[in-house]
């Protein structure tokens, strides 16, 4: 039986934005989108709700995250855990009709499910593009670049873009696993970035001594573009190779979109969002444990949709960039107005003036007002229109 | 058991927003933000899903209309289907200490289940705001100005507000009916605007003649200031005629506010919102038939939230008040740049100076087009960076 509830409760991970970190995200989200529309990239809006038998189980967020609930026709109902695959889906659908490449972009909160009190949020925001339809490299830096160029609109100073490429790590698993059972172990560690779990595993199984030493390198293949070269000699494979070479590409491309500096390699690198087919991304503030956002190439999901199609994109969180960011002052300003019931026209008139101006103002009536004094608190100044004589009282 | 899905398909009632139509929302949202604060509110976020117990009985959506799921603690959530109780929660719960005057606002998609196909949205974004603490009529009036204010402002060329007072309804019917029985099948009739249901209804009930022209009369209450003297002569109990000198109060400001050609009285208007308590109002746009807003005063809702306070507050549908506004031109115009691999430095250059000056650029590989003709119609205009030549080709 569930505990009783206080009217004041909400659902675990469920939270509140008040005034002041509302205005904060108004802000950051504004000059992000703004940012991305010159990009030239399209926003869209998709339900909260989609099927699970399609929109869910393309979403690659695990089963126990999704909230789901049943219709009334009998199916399954998820909130959206992530906005890749809708935005796939209406892409391949409804407006991916000459193969062309789509530039489409998002705003919207996405939801995934949590096990305790204290925990993640079980809503958030994210914004983010994909670009539908274009397999090349240079996609990859458009996206990647576009990211950039937002987190810097947004105000965050320092951060960090860790680039990888799954097809990179598959291919040496493979290479020296032979099978995809301990290869997933192994990308289960990383992405939990587990590394001591990673190394003792690699340490307990039967591998030869160079196979060892090839598992082990790929943890300190880390920086800037020398490491591709390193990471070639420990791949011998076409696709490894092949994966390497799309990373020198990308950097070389990186370089001439401005955007070097803030990014690194990092050959280890995967995601639990199993998509991916190809560079993958996460990017990191100081001073906030999680990353903030993450992105890649997924070019097998738009197949699930009946339209195969190469894609790219990222998302990024608004409550983590926010946290990154720190806190700035945008305290609202608002004037109020008190006024008594025989000066009601005056008060109109005065708010209606200051409002043209762009200022933020309150009109209040003084029957209205229990304290006046606690009142007086909430704003940046107080004009009193009291009783029958003219002009304003100033306090 | 459930029919086999495509992969495209939506819940029922589930829409997406494409680019036409999301520019559409993004420029008329804005702007009723934007004037909403200038009226010294705050705007705020809730989560979307709320726990059916508190949130969800207090919300007066009917329960078949609600979307249920079950938390991994056994409690009922819903996906909200208002934002007036959430709203209040927060009010009562987080910022009400002073009991002064708390001007709130809101921008947000709220949730009602479908029972059929071809009909009503299931999710649709509502804008509003929530006046708590203020008893007064000028708080009513201020409400009511300031939708009008927003309609105004989103361009809606010709509109009413019709206003009436639930309290005089009640009023009326219990005095000739006796019981809140009668009273509410009568209410039902009016909320559907089944007028003709209504005087069957009425005829049929054992009432003296002139008991049933009393109730008979009341739909004919509608227009200016002068339905209210009739109105006052339709009741005999304070209440009735307390609500009639709150309606006339309320016009006297309504003048004062500038608006009272944008109103009209309608004596006979109830809501399906059952927490209302007295002045409610619609606003109709022509060519629209379901209204675009609503909205009222609702006394006792934050007491169910333990901080018993007035309020009083509105929320206006955006979907259908962009249909009421019709086709406005807002076509993306946006450029495009398309570079073939080694002009890639230039492309990026030359998007980057544009986006300097707010103009929206794709930049494109060439290698990503497969119908380059297909693709060129898409765009305001297109510039070729091919080949090793300077200067940019134009098509």
């Amino acid at each position: 039986m569930a505990k009783k509830l206080f009217m004041f409760e909400k659902p675990l991970g469920m939270r509140d934005t008040l005034p002041f970190l509302y205005e904060l995200k108004k802000q950051v989200r504004s000059v992000m989108a703004e940012e991305i529309e010159r990009w030239g990239y399209e926003f869209i809006e998709t339900p909260t709700l989609e099927y699970y038998e399609t929109v869910g189980t393309a979403s690659a967020i695990a089963d126990h995250r999704l909230f789901k609930l049943l219709d009334q026709q009998g199916h399954t109902l998820v909130l959206r855990p992530d906005m890749t695959a809708p935005i796939a889906r209406v892409a391949a659908s409804r407006l991916y009709d000459d193969g062309n490449p789509l530039r489409l972009a998002y705003n919207a909160n996405v939801f995934r499910a949590q096990q305790r009190e204290g925990g993640r949020p079980a809503e958030f925001e994210q914004i983010g593009v994909e670009l539908v339809g274009d397999g090349t490299v240079t996609a990859d830096a458009e996206v990647i670049s576009l990211m950039v160029a937002l987190l810097k609109r947004a105000g965050l100073g320092r951060f960090s873009v860790a680039i990888g490429h799954i097809g990179y790590v598959n291919a040496l698993f493979l290479e020296i696993l032979g099978n995809e059972e301990r290869a997933s172990v192994l990308r289960r560690f990383l992405y939990e970035k587990n590394y001591v779990g990673y190394r003792e595993h690699v340490k307990s199984w039967p591998l030869s001594s160079i196979d060892q030493k090839r598992l082990l390198d790929l943890l300190s293949l880390r920086g800037g573009t020398d490491v591709i070269d390193e990471a070639k000699t420990l791949v011998t494979s076409d696709e490894g190779r092949r994966a390497a070479d799309e990373l020198s590409a990308l950097m070389a491309a990186l370089r001439t979109y401005g955007v070097a500096e803030a990014v690194k390699l990092d050959m280890a690198l995967v995601s639990h969002m199993s998509y991916y087919t190809g560079i993958l991304f996460d990017v990191y503030a100081e001073q906030v444990g999680f990353p903030i956002g993450n992105g890649g190439r997924y070019d097998d999901l738009l197949a699930k949709f009946s339209r195969p199609a190469p894609a790219t994109g990222f998302g990024l969180r608004v409550d983590r960039l926010i946290e990154a960011i720190g806190e700035t002052d945008v305290r609202g300003d608002i004037e109020c107005i008190v006024f008594s019931q025989e000066r009601l026209a005056e008060a109109v008139e005065l708010a209606e003036a200051k409002r043209a101006e762009g200022q933020r103002v309150v009109l209040q009536h003084i029957a209205g007002i229990r304290d006046i004094d606690a009142y007086s608190q909430r704003y940046r100044s107080i004009v009193y229109l009291l009783g029958r004589g003219g002009g304003h009282d100033e306090p």
